[in-house]
């Protein structure tokens, strides 16, 4: 259980004003958590460390026992709503949080239950609502972890979390220095890296093996970087009709998900 | 051509300050359409028509000729960032648009060239963000057409046609009044009406006939209606784990496309 030093029972000392984004400089490396399936998540995940928690009635009533786990205060919809980004649907929740901790992409591997592993790499997908909903999709289809690359990839935020719809705090989510080198790490831990790109060299469908997989998604618009297309196995296209080059990073790894674990 | 009687050379007078939002607001029934994607498209259908044209050198250099179907003015991109809301990533193109005309449910489905129809219709799915990816999915897999409820819908707006990439341009988009009576007319045009939902009947892939299909997707949070969904001939679910309920509407959307249209 968090110590929720930070508690206080003051509603109205929530942060600075909307201009000055309270969201991302209200605590150093906290920000605030909203909406009710992201905030369920953050309260059932143990690594979770919560700050301070503002709910509304209604919102305490809908989360349940889990809202027990940490002080919070009971307030008005328009208390949350001046902590949040203009026009975050809050849906009556806001957690501040601190970042979850780094995860060791070996550790964590080694870790995994056995059978079938899928992974999804993301090589500078920026987008927080791309991100999110990747998360949210890999959750759905038991993705085992999702790497991103610390320094391009966006931070743990609310809009992340919203778009993740609870599963910034269910899917395993490593930050690496070097995806090219988190690639080499999987290739000596017998994953087969499939490159998604829409050059690929077969459909995706034949590239999926049966052992573990990884799957590396590109930054929408300029695509996987040649170093790191070059550490995998091979190159695999999702079949599109000539009126569209290419789909939403997360529409691509939905698909790519929905197709690596049918068989598993 | 369009005649483009809203042209003028004089860029400092793009709109109003970006607390009135221009992009909404510029001239009545308009809309400032960005990106190069989205700009493409836009000049490329004979359908839509453009009242003025902002581009970047480096834009219209981009655009090659497609860009002199207006009479554009170039411009600095400081210019064209104005007239948008900010952040808006215009890539040195924007276009002041008018929405396309309307289109007829039935005259559209009898004018479609043969072969096996593919069509989505969306039950009050009102994020731009989402649809536009939809309408994006759509155009890669070469869906037919995206039918909306008109009055439960994104109206046309930049946002909705740069998430687009274009295929809001590409993929015609049927706004009817009432989307019970929509699906009763594509019952009677032999469409074989599948309603997506998490707990449905049958997994997507066992629902999926060879005729025409009509995929029904609903709101995020709310789902589909009652009425609409017994307007349909089956119910399908795509097959997820425990951890997640649903996913993002559009990487649904993009799963049944991808499923849908692989045998046709």
């Amino acid at each position: 259980m968090p110590e929720n030093k930070g508690f206080s029972a003051t509603p109205r000392a929530v942060g600075p004003s909307p201009r000055q984004r309270p969201h991302e400089t209200g605590i150093a490396g906290g920000f605030w958590l909203y909406g009710l399936h992201a905030a369920r998540s953050a309260l059932a995940n143990p690594r979770r460390k919560i700050r301070r928690a503002l709910l509304t009635e209604r919102a305490a009533a809908e989360l349940g026992p889990s809202a027990k786990r940490v002080a919070h205060e009971i307030v008005a919809p328009e208390v949350i709503a001046r902590a949040l980004p203009q026009g975050a649907v809050h849906q009556g929740a806001a957690l501040l949080c601190d970042s979850l901790p780094a995860l060791d992409l070996e550790g964590l591997i080694m870790a995994l239950p056995p059978g079938r592993r899928v992974v999804a790499v993301l090589d500078q997908v920026t987008d927080p609502h791309n991100e999110g909903a990747i998360l949210r999709s890999a959750a759905a289809f038991g993705v085992a972890a999702v790497i991103v690359q610390d320094r391009h990839a966006p931070p743990e935020s609310g809009a992340l979390a919203k778009a993740a719809s609870g599963a910034l705090d269910i899917v395993p989510r490593v930050a690496v220095v070097n995806i090219s080198r988190a690639l080499e790490e999987l290739g000596r831990l017998g994953f087969w890296r499939i490159a998604l790109t829409a050059d690929g060299d077969a459909p995706l469908r034949e590239a999926a093996t049966e052992g573990d997989v990884a799957v590396v998604l590109g930054a929408e618009g300029s695509g996987l970087r040649r170093l790191v297309r070059e550490r995998c196995d091979v190159s695999a296209f999702i079949p599109l009709g000539s009126a569209m080059e290419s789909l939403n990073v997360s529409n691509a790894a939905a698909i790519a998900f929905y197709e690596l674990t049918r068989s598993s």
